[in-house]
Formats: structure tokens, sequence, C-alpha cells
């Protein structure tokens, strides 16, 4: 089977679950709820979550619906995440907070939380109490740990010095735990080797972290359609990304007031934007991509530390960390 | 043991779960999540749980961090109800979001709603995989269900007519399904009778739908100092409540004009929702005493059908239904 299809039957079947648990009889209120969904998402997450399961032999169809579940939270905190930043597009498509209002989009996504620990609960049904009560475990510390980091986020913006330190405990947080926490689940499906599910979820966190550099990178150089979102918009509201921090590091203090004039600032006219933008790439682009592969390295060295019992599921894996820095939207 | 004894022991042991599982390292996200602890609160929800438990002889210290569980759950709904609905005031203080911000209060319900979950995780560790289980469906089931009610609640703002019958529905969503799963819940630490946890459920279910009831009634007569927040704010909101409407069904036609003035009105007057508030309580106030009292009796005779255990939960479980209505905020 080609990567595209291993990948394809997996996308189908966790979408299948993804539509059958968000039904309802308050129209707008699920309207709201599965919207993002349609609109497109690379369901990177359950695609971890799928292969890693099936790179021990575990249950695919267990898997699938576990891999329901963390595209569902996952989806859940983009909606209140665009309400927090004030972001008005999403997948080439108005946020949700935008075509409903906030009101409905916080309660979009708080319906979303729990219908993710609803499909999650119905992933594990009927295995052993130890490993209910251990996806639980690692499913509700994932969230935490998310919400820490939002917060982190949001702090930074208000701050005028970050450390690279200080940003990558934000970006494991808000980023690379719930890959973390996919892989480990995946794991947790097939197997009660704790050893196993470490090396899983050491794998998704170091992709995690090298898909959030990658993401920041793209905010900066991508293509605004084929992105889905508007591009500066990280400069625009002061997020302190690695660019921005190597780039505060390196360049001469012209250049610096020029950033920290557009940093943040809310009214930054498209020109200050791009001037910022040429200068943060000139001073951290290749370093932050070198960053990027670093990780996705270490993503794989403890892919490679596990005993596959599928080699196709392994590749799939590989695929994912390699395709994370390469992807260009 | 007096009933003021057997309930500042559970309040007590609730406490000091809530306090153990809000800790984190991100002041400002804690602190914000933590603060409608500190402004009081009935404990009403966690109340019912643990009696129930201890009803039928469960074990208290699980039923201590169930009610915490539910306590905490039901203060992320607070926080985002008061966003979504733009109150102000809660409990005597400015809500969440008037002191932190709206990003910053999302935030804090969200984290309180995972919070809840792992709480509830730890309440259930090392019980049977069945009883895991159906722990995590009863609570989904009951975020899944207010969530819908707090769409209707919002839907009903808009709406002229709203019959009595679609206000039960929402109520019974919004309210009266956690003191209902609560009740289940505590029923379910102690015993795998479906048929008591039904009829705890359903004591839950009635008291709540009273407890609602009562709660519009004292935001048009009590003391507002004593009640914590404004009187009249539902009639500002245009809150469909049981009052409003068989008001609308009773009163001239001189009468429904002014009320009507009122109603969702957020500029109206203090002079205009004044005599609002007088033409609602001259039709409807006897009415909605007396439905609150049917459903309170409803509640005692659910709770009279199951077999005590301990005969003090069982008066205290009865107190709460009857202190339901007659309490004055």
């Amino acid at each position: 089977m080609s990567f595209e299809d291993y990948f394809n039957r997996i996308v189908e079947n966790v979408n299948i679950n993804i539509e059958k648990y968000l039904k309802g009889d308050i129209q707008e209120l699920y309207e709201a709820s599965f919207y993002l969904f349609k609109a497109g998402g690379k369901r990177l997450r359950p695609l971890i979550l799928v292969s890693s399961a099936d790179l021990l032999g575990g249950d695919l169809n267990r898997a699938y619906l576990a891999g329901a579940s963390v595209e569902v939270l996952h989806t859940f905190t983009l909606i209140h995440d665009d309400i927090m930043d004030e972001d008005t597009t999403r997948r080439g498509m108005p946020t949700v907070h935008v075509k409903w209002g906030i009101p409905m989009a916080i309660l979009a996504g708080d319906l979303l939380h729990a219908k993710a620990f609803e499909i999650l609960n119905e992933a594990f049904r009927g295995m052993s109490s130890n490993k209910i009560t251990r996806a639980f475990e690692i499913f509700t510390k994932a969230i935490i740990i998310i919400s820490e980091g939002q917060a982190l986020d949001m702090q930074f913006e208000d701050k005028v010095t970050v450390s690279e330190e200080e940003y990558l405990d934000m970006i494991k947080r808000k980023t690379a735990m719930l890959f973390s926490s996919s892989a480990a689940l995946g794991g947790l499906i097939a197997t009660d080797n704790e050893k196993e599910i470490q090396a899983l979820a050491d794998y998704g966190l170091n992709l995690g972290i090298s898909f959030q550099i990658v993401d920041d990178i793209l905010g900066l150089i991508a293509d605004e359609k084929e992105l889905g979102k508007p591009v500066y918009s990280d400069i625009r509201e002061g997020k302190k990304t690695l660019l921005v921090i190597k780039t505060m590091k390196e360049a001469t203090d012209e250049e610096k007031k020029i950033l920290l004039k557009a940093l943040g600032n809310k009214n930054a006219s498209k020109d200050e934007l791009i001037t910022a933008a040429e200068i943060i790439r000139k001073y951290s682009l290749e370093y932050a991509y070198n960053k990027a592969e670093e990780y996705a390295r270490k993503a794989i060295e403890a892919l490679e530390s596990i005993d596959w019992k599928n080699d196709e599921a392994g590749k799939a894996l590989k695929y994912l960390a390699e395709f994370t820095v390469k992807r260009r939207k």
C-alpha cells in the first residue's frame, strides 16, 4: 500500500467516527461544532495515533475511535484559540466565532471538548480498568498542559524578551503535548509495555516541536491561499516565535526598531509587516529549519528504538516526521 | 449529627480535593480558575453526590473526589455562561471575564473542564472497568446535554414565544442534568444496582428542575446583596423563565406591552425593570412556587423508592429537596 492509501484509509475511518458522534438535535450548535471538520485539516494527530497503534499490532477500530477523539479535542482548541487570538480565518474560511458569534463559538468548543471524552470512552470500552484509567490520565493531562501552553503563549505577547528555552517550553505544552499523547494513546491500545508507550510519546513530542517550528515558518513564507489563514498574523499579534526570538538576538539596532514597531501592533500596515517579515526571514529562516529538522530526527530516533510489529506503520510514522518539515501548508 | 454538621463535613472534604487539584505553575491561569471557588457557592451538587453515595453505603473518599469533580465542572460552566450572557457579577464579585478578560476566562473554563475529568478519573481508579466506563458515560452525557441546554437558553432570548414545555426541556438540560448526574454518580460509587442508580438520577433531575424554577423566582424577588448577582438581569437579557412564560399568557394587553418593552432590552431603565418585575410577580409567583414544590415532592418520592442503607444520608437528601424551595439565595 502506498503512504497515500495507508493514510487515506485512516482518515476515512476517523472521519466516519467524527461524523457519527457529532450529531444532535440543536441544529445551530452542532453546525458550529462540525464546521471546521468540513473545512479540511490534515488529521495529523489521528494519523499519528492510528499508525502508532498499528505499529504495535493494536485493534484498528479502537484506534479509529481514539483518533476521532484527539481530532475532536484538537478542533475544540482551535475554535477557542481563534476567539482568544482574534483570528478571523482558518482553513480558508471565516473562523467559528466570526460566523456564529463568540457565545456560540465558546459553546461549540465546550461541546467538542466533552465529545472528545465521550469518543475516547468508547475507544477503550471493555479494556482493562487500568488501561482505561491510564487513557484518561494521558488525555486529561494533555488538555491541562495545552491550556497552560495557551496561557503562556498569550503572556508572551505582552513580554518583550522571551528566551528560546521559554519558547520551547511553551510549544511543547501548546502543540507538542497533543502529538505526544496521540502517539502514546495509540501505543496504549496495542500494548501494556510502558517503555514502548514512552518511546511513542517521545516520537510524538519531538514531531510536535518540529511541527510547530515549521508552522511558525509557514506563517512567514507560505502562500496565503494555500495556508488557509493570513500570513504575518503572528507578527501582528506579537507572537514570540523561534524566528522572532532568533532575529531579536541577531539583527542590527535599526532592524530591531523596525521589527518592534510591527510586532504586536494590530494597526501595522501591510508594508510594515512585509518589511518586518523580510528581516525575520534573513536572520532566522535557516536556523529555524535546522531546528525543525533536528527535532524531526529525534522523533525518528525514538521511533526506531521500538521493535516494530508492522513495517508499513513504522514507515508511515517515519514519513510523517519527514513530511512535517517539508510541507508547504 | 445535625444536617449542618453532616453537610459541613462533606463541603470541607470536597474543598480539600478541589484545592489539591487546582494547582499549577502558570499563576494567572490557576488564579482565574480558582477564583469562583473562593468566592463561595453552596456546593449543592457535591452535597447531592456524596449524600447519594452515603445513602447506599458507598466509599466516602471516592465520593469526595467525585463531588469535587462535579463542582469543578459546574464552575467551568458558570465561567463560560457568564461570558456568553455578559453577566458582570457572580457571588458578589466581578465575574472572571470582567476581572481577567474574555481570553483568560475561556481558558480558565477549559482548564476546569479538563480538571473535572482528571478528578473523576481518580474517584473511580481501581474500580471495575464497567463502572469506570459508566461513570465517564454519565459525566460526558451530562456536559453534552448541559451545552445543548445553554444553546437553547440563548436561542430562547431571541424567540418571542416559548412554551412551558420548551422551557422545562431547556432547564432539564441546562440545570437539572448535572443534579441528576451527580446523584447517579454517587449511586454508582456505592452500587451496581441500575434501578437504585436510576431512582437517584430521578431524584436529582426533579430537584434540579425545582432548583432552577426557584432560581428564576429569586432573580425577581431576592435581596440583591444576599443573592450576589443583580436582580432583574433575567429580564434585561430576555430570559424566557417559567414566570415570564406564565405572565405572557395571563397578563392584559397593556401589561404585556410594558413587559415586552423591558424584556431583552439591554438599555431598559431601573424603573422599567421594576414595573416589569411587578407585573411578572403578580401573575406568576404563586404558580411558579407551586411548580417548584411539585418537583421537589417528586424528588422526594424518587428518594423514598430506594431502600436506604443510611438514614442520616436519606434525611439529608430529603432536606436538600425541601431547602431548594425554601432558600432565599
